[in-house]
């Protein structure tokens, strides 16, 4: 192999390409990447096994070949290298090394044979549509918090990316939760989505996801199975295996007869509930929330710190209401929340409570009281 | 005791504090700053047992007084409070509890009483003498990073801060060094430094003493005895404990015959070294120097990852030669280097090398060389 690539180029497609890759690897080749060249294009090929990000890329390919080198290395010294330099990668089979150089640098790495890189094996997609950037990626974003971290309820550990049955028709949805919140986020139906199978998203997908859903003008293609996810932008192509178990039926979880209705300033919540916070352990970081007439008054104790009370003016005009929760994740919801106003919907101190932002439907967040 | 203060002094000052305390304490009162009221000012005291560093702040005393309250949780609260706030604090020795009031948050926290707090023994000062900021700056900033951190050359956990013969006649000198690489930084003597004992002043203490050399209009008022040092300025007290021990005889570790000179782009350099370190095992960090006549060439091998190679033109019309250093402490010195050029004295490949910024002799840097 022998090929001339731009800088620039090679590190933002080894950015991408070392996110996929893990620090840490008992198989020693899932730590490489695979360089391909042919024909006018570099292609790289990055993995864990579950996930596979390949991104072409152009360049001046005087001699085609493929070989696998240290993802997390190759992309150091891409970083290092010099803004604008012109890089040659060379390999020959016989040294079983892969040439770096630029300008007067110079750089000569170990390779493992591409016969032994693992290829995700091809799969045949029910269901292939193209969707805008910026729905997708608040469908990502707004929803990503509630995922599961606990590997015991590993159908938690993604978001559950489906087709849905709106306030306004179909819908393609993403939802997470971890049992004690939950985010449900909708997104206009994308033609040709309708028959797409509903699959979990992991988490580290979603991440690596993420980096593709910068650019505003782009849309994605997205090809579903039922036991792949397939996103492509450009060119560049995400392929993740999805989480293989049944999500739960979220939607009973989802309070319909709350009618206690707060109406609150979503940026001045997050304040006070953090500054309460404060006082409170790590562990069990319990903020009791009253309300009284158009009065919210947010207090934390701690037997050990002391004590912390704040209070904000909102609207509402129900009956009395005292119920507590976890600081974190009121945090976490109100940071979702772009418009002005966040909207709480209780029934009382025992029950789920809804978040949702303004009178939009198509963000509903849930929450679990703890006893304060 | 019941006080005004305003956020935006509380919260410097508090930060300032909080860099003093250990975030874990076996004596439960190390946690809290000592918070006095008196007169027309609150004064704020934390310590390690070490260090102490007290802080005068403008406020409204209502009513004098004194409490210790958990220093973190303290700058914390402040820190979260709106920007513009005035606070309230007051204590009550019946409740045992400090409350915080601003706006509609209020906190009241758990105290320790004042009588608790270990206040650190005065002591009497040899000499006393005002230095200007940027030159006490510098000289701590480039020395600071050959402090040692090996527990067990405790004489080496500091920076030698002592009065010293320079080129040009007395000087204020800044040594560091833990055996592999060491630093000379001088400033002109001030007056009424003279007759100063030399003390280690520990790493920490150069630390939050950094934090009081940002104003470069500022002087500090240095009081030195055998056993304690003192930094002033304006409001702000640092006393510091000055390590109990004896700096080595660093003038017989400085090569004064070495006279093999390369002169080279101090920036250039350090990006090529960081290049070709890339590839090398963290522990073993070796770089290959060559040089003949006007070309440095650096080199690293790697028997796991591969090779790098790098060249550089330079100064250097000695005779041939080829010398290794661990490549962080290449870096860490060039990185000191304010001047365009970096000077080399070599004298051969076993021997100590020195480095300097251009000619000036007022920073003077060591590095041990290693087999390669």
């Amino acid at each position: 192999m022998k090929v001339s690539i731009e800088r620039a180029q090679l590190l933002k497609a080894m950015s991408r390409a070392q996110g996929v890759v893990e620090r840490k690897n008992t198989i020693p080749i899932l730590a490489n990447v695979l360089v391909e060249a042919e024909g006018s294009t570099v292609s790289l090929r990055a993995t864990d096994l579950d996930i596979e990000v390949i991104e072409r890329l152009p360049a001046m390919v005087e001699q085609a070949g493929a070989t696998t080198v240290a993802a997390h290395l190759l992309f150091e010294i891409v970083r290092k290298l010099p803004e604008g330099a012109q890089l040659q990668l060379i390999s020959d089979t016989a040294s079983g090394r892969l040439d770096v150089i630029a300008g007067r640098s110079r750089f000569s790495l170990a390779t493992l044979p591409r016969e032994d890189f693992p290829v995700m094996a091809s799969s045949e997609y029910q269901v292939s549509y193209a969707a805008p950037v910026p729905a997708l990626r608040r469908i990502f974003d707004k929803s990503q918090f509630a995922v599961s971290t606990e590997e015991t309820r590993y159908y938690l550990n993604g978001v559950y990316l489906h087709v849905a049955e709106g306030a306004e028709g179909k819908v393609l949805r993403a939802v997470a939760t971890d049992g004690h919140r939950l985010a449900r986020i909708d997104m206009p139906l994308p033609d040709g989505a309708e028959g797409a199978p509903g699959v979990i998203v992991p988490r580290k997908t979603v991440g690596e996801l993420r980096k593709l859903l910068e650019n505003d003008d782009a849309e994605l293609t997205i090809s579903v199975s039922e036991t792949k996810i397939r996103f492509s932008v450009d060119a560049l192509v995400l392929t993740s295996k999805v989480i293989d178990g049944a999500f739960p039926d979220y939607s009973r979880v989802i309070p319909t007869a709350n009618n206690r209705k707060m109406e609150v300033d979503a940026k001045e919540f997050a304040k006070a509930v953090d500054r309460v916070a404060t006082v409170s352990q790590e562990r069990s970081r319990a903020v009791k929330l009253a309300l009284d007439h158009d009065r919210l008054a947010l207090s934390v104790n701690s037997p050990e710190a002391g004590s912390a009370a704040d209070e904000l003016t909102v609207a509402y005009d129900d009956e009395a209401l005292e119920i507590g929760f976890n600081a974190r994740y009121l945090l976490e919801i109100a940071g979702q929340i772009d418009r002005e106003n966040a909207v709480f919907m209780f029934a009382d101190a025992g029950a789920p409570t809804l978040v949702r932002e303004g009178e939009d439907l198509s963000a509903v967040y849930v929450v679990m009281p703890m006893r304060v």
